[in-house]
């Protein structure tokens, strides 16, 4: 890295999509904004319903307390019984003076915003980013939850026909989602510590854009209890990949929505809660986007989520923002507002202490399931899994090269289209018959009564002519994906079968 | 038409754009319906947080009252002191035998769901789509409010490089968005009686694929207080628009956000409320979809609406749902269920009683909005409106072939991109300076304190190459559209500075 680069900031705006540049503003917040050019301004103009027209008046969310004097609050809201606090936001042409200091009255919440939304609303999602990330240069804007953001940064900076790098194993919807946009995949190795550096720096710089068209120039990655594989990036790993993507000019999509779901403490400094530095917090250069998530700290019904980025990037997924849902629900704006700036609310360090009491308890259930896999599962010396760092997953690799059915295949077939569950084109040259086993091995846990996620779900959708290998993702797809994030009662009933179809299926000859 | 169209339905697969065709299901969404296929399955498969993990107990809204004992519920509702009836929806863990009533547990609306959401929630807008257009064989499907809907919608039938027909004057953020997707727009001539059948046929039955690409396919329309010009089409006229639809093939896309502000009664018969029969209500061959909204109705803030549609076009935007923004959200899904189908909601019967008492309000506010704008505004002489048979807005005309500084252009000019707002290539060949004129009149609003929206925000960006017309557009942009959803307490000042800025704008000569 030269020091120029770490001097300046590098103007990133060749990285914006043809879509994007030739997306114009929503006309009506054009106009919008001219009505606020002076305060005394009548407005005619824009089609907002008076607030007496709505037949709401209040909305009141009883929560969990987070108090100090809480010892342990998710603990205690576990009792049915126990007491609850509640935020709520009112009409506030009916409001008394103890209304009054809601930090959001339903009029705002519920009329039409620009696609920032309110201004509350944005001060919120700003309260809660600087504490735990305290990015450079940073913006936040509001999403309808995490695969919402992360698709419209796919809109944002990708054309037909580009490139984009993901770790090899990735969460299907998104990278699913991208091949409809025309966006092709470019795997990049994954280790027990998560992406592999090196093979990321290797791809980009073995890259031929005769055979392979446009250099990747986006790299879209899961930094903390990596879904599926459960995986989590080091520091040290997430300075080298900072300093690749500066080096190779790449924008990094830093999809985190298990960031407060580290279970081992962080070897960063000076980070609330000994959570890991996130990419976005050592963003120098504005290539970093952000997507964060409410579903894992809240609830995935909140489908409530925003992005951090730079001023310049933000620019243009506002417009992209405005020309689609327009600004997020006034129900979850109000809800955010509330619980962070609301008089009642827990403000930032009251849902710091939710969500290190929250994931106090998934590290309760990451071992609790743990010991059940070991004593169900494990035992049975055809499946092996290592507790994640993070998330709430357990990735577990099934033995199937011990398999009494499993073969080498003779030489490389090109048979691409068989076994994988999304049906997308995936590499040739598999040298192993894991794709069957796999298939056969998922459709006896059904029979039996029990559904795992098959890694295949996960295997990332890539082009298989750009990318053979000696190694083919295909030979390495013997995982299975489970979660300790459901009910208690149906972890030992689940696994106990796990375990049985596993010996059955190891001993099964034909 | 023939026979055999009424008769049987035509197979309407070929309107769906390449993107949906090459848009494979969430995969998620396929291991999560495996996880049902038999009701004791063992789900370790999706990563749903237990609903123990949420920090929220109870949501609760206080609503105005609806039943047959309240007169008029708007008018009773706006006395801050008048009681309010209550829904809420609460964990089911906590809940005793009264909580257990209510139609969705709260653990049920904020967990993950398949696009569809959830299964009550769909239910709420099949009741609602039911009573008030009883479509022949149509599903409901959730959207983010009226924009994402419509978005969606384009997303499902263009390529880029498509036609798309329209209002010759729309609502902007819509047909702007569709731009960037490549979308070219295609005008069709609206008159006080919103578009106009034989125009349609005429473009449709004069199209020359040579010179203008592909013929259209679809057609986007606002059949009700239609957005910016506040005309409602007829019931003459919606059945020969359907028929030219399916004589040339065409999809429609009925945004209707205005359908229940209509104060003229209905020409058709066997509608609730005497309600205009929507398109999708004859739409015996699936090729209307429906784009509903909860802004009107309920408020803005709300975004959350549904399409209704056939089930071939409902499987493929179910697809396209689960890969963006995944399914609404919980607070919204709540609201709707316990309205329509809660114990304490109001029923479809309660929501027509609420929405033909807002109806009633919003025609005494265009009246009152009349009487003042004739008074202040049309007084001058230099403008005039007529009020609207539905919807927000009035449509008024600056009378500007009587400025004294109007003239005619000396000959057709090539300066296509000036004056209008959006900044999107424009017809050219006009004849007036309405478009300066118009600039002028409307900075002049700014200064003096009132904001309207001018005509050209409206006007549908089309290109001009392709209809070089003897009647351009630009020479119709003489145009403001003023609302009446505001405050009251503002209409009056703002109008009079309307007449004022007329008064001085037309005594102009330099």
């Amino acid at each position: 890295m030269n020091i120029a680069m770490t001097m300046s900031k590098p103007d990133l705006r060749h990285h914006l999509s043809s879509e994007v540049l030739s997306r114009k503003e929503n006309p009506m917040k054009v106009v919008q904004r001219l009505s606020m050019r002076n305060s005394n301004m009548i407005s005619l103009a824009n089609g907002d319903p008076h607030f007496s027209l709505y037949p709401i008046r209040k909305v009141k969310f009883e929560v969990a307390p987070v108090s100090d004097e809480v010892e342990d609050p998710f603990m205690s809201w576990q009792n049915p019984n126990s007491p609850s606090i509640s935020f709520s936001s009112s009409r506030s042409d009916i409001s008394s003076k103890s209304l009054s200091s809601e930090s959001i009255p339903l009029n705002a919440a519920l009329q039409y915003h620009g696609g920032t939304g309110s201004d509350v609303f944005v001060h919120a999602m700003e309260e809660l980013t600087n504490y735990y990330h305290n990015p450079p240069n940073h913006k936040c804007l509001n999403t309808l939850g995490n695969m919402d953001g992360i698709v419209k940064c796919f809109r944002l900076l990708a054309n037909p026909g580009d490139n984009i790098l993901a770790d090899e194993f990735a969460f299907g919807p998104p990278t699913n989602a991208a091949l409809s946009q025309g966006i092709n995949w470019v795997p990049v190795r994954i280790d027990k510590g998560g992406l592999i550096p090196s093979d990321l720096e290797k791809v980009l710089s073995d890259w031929d854009e005769e055979t392979k068209g446009r250099k990747p120039r986006v790299l879209y990655t899961v930094p903390c209890g990596q879904n599926p594989t459960g995986c989590t990036l080091n520091l040290q790993r997430r300075k080298e990949i900072y300093a690749i993507a500066c080096k190779y000019d790449l924008v990094i999509i830093e999809d985190d929505p298990y960031y407060f779901l580290q279970y081992s403490d962080s070897d960063g400094d000076a980070v609330p809660s000994n959570l890991m530095p996130s990419f976005v917090s050592m963003d120098t250069e504005g290539r970093v986007i952000r997507v964060e998530s409410c579903s894992k700290t809240i609830a995935p019904g909140m489908r409530l989520g925003w992005v951090v980025c730079s001023p310049m990037f933000y620019e243009h997924m506002l417009h992209l923002v405005e020309s689609s849902a327009q600004f997020s629900h006034g129900f979850g704006q109000i809800f955010l507002s509330e619980m962070i700036l609301g008089p009642q609310g827990w403000g930032v360090l009251g849902f710091d202490r939710w969500v290190q009491s929250l994931r106090k308890e998934y590290q309760r259930r990451r071992d609790h399931f743990q010991v059940i896999f070991d004593h169900e599962v494990a035992s049975t010396g055809y499946a092996s899994a290592e507790a994640p760092e993070a998330g709430m997953f357990l990735w577990i690799r099934i033995h199937l090269d011990e398999h009494p059915r499993f073969k080498l295949l003779p030489s490389r077939t090109a048979d691409s289209k068989n076994g994988l569950i999304q049906g997308v084109p995936t590499i040739y040259g598999r040298k192993t018959n894991f794709l069957e086993l796999m298939d056969e091995f998922f459709e006896n846990c059904l029979n039996a009564g029990v559904v795992l996620t098959p890694s295949s779900v996960f295997a990332l959708p890539y082009e298989s002519s750009l990318f053979n290998t000696d190694d083919p993702l295909e030979d390495r797809i013997n995982y299975v994906r489970a979660t300790f994030a459901g009910p208690y009662e149906t972890m030992e009933p689940g696994l106990k079968i796990v375990g049985q179809v596993l010996r059955d299926f190891f001993s099964s000859n034909e």
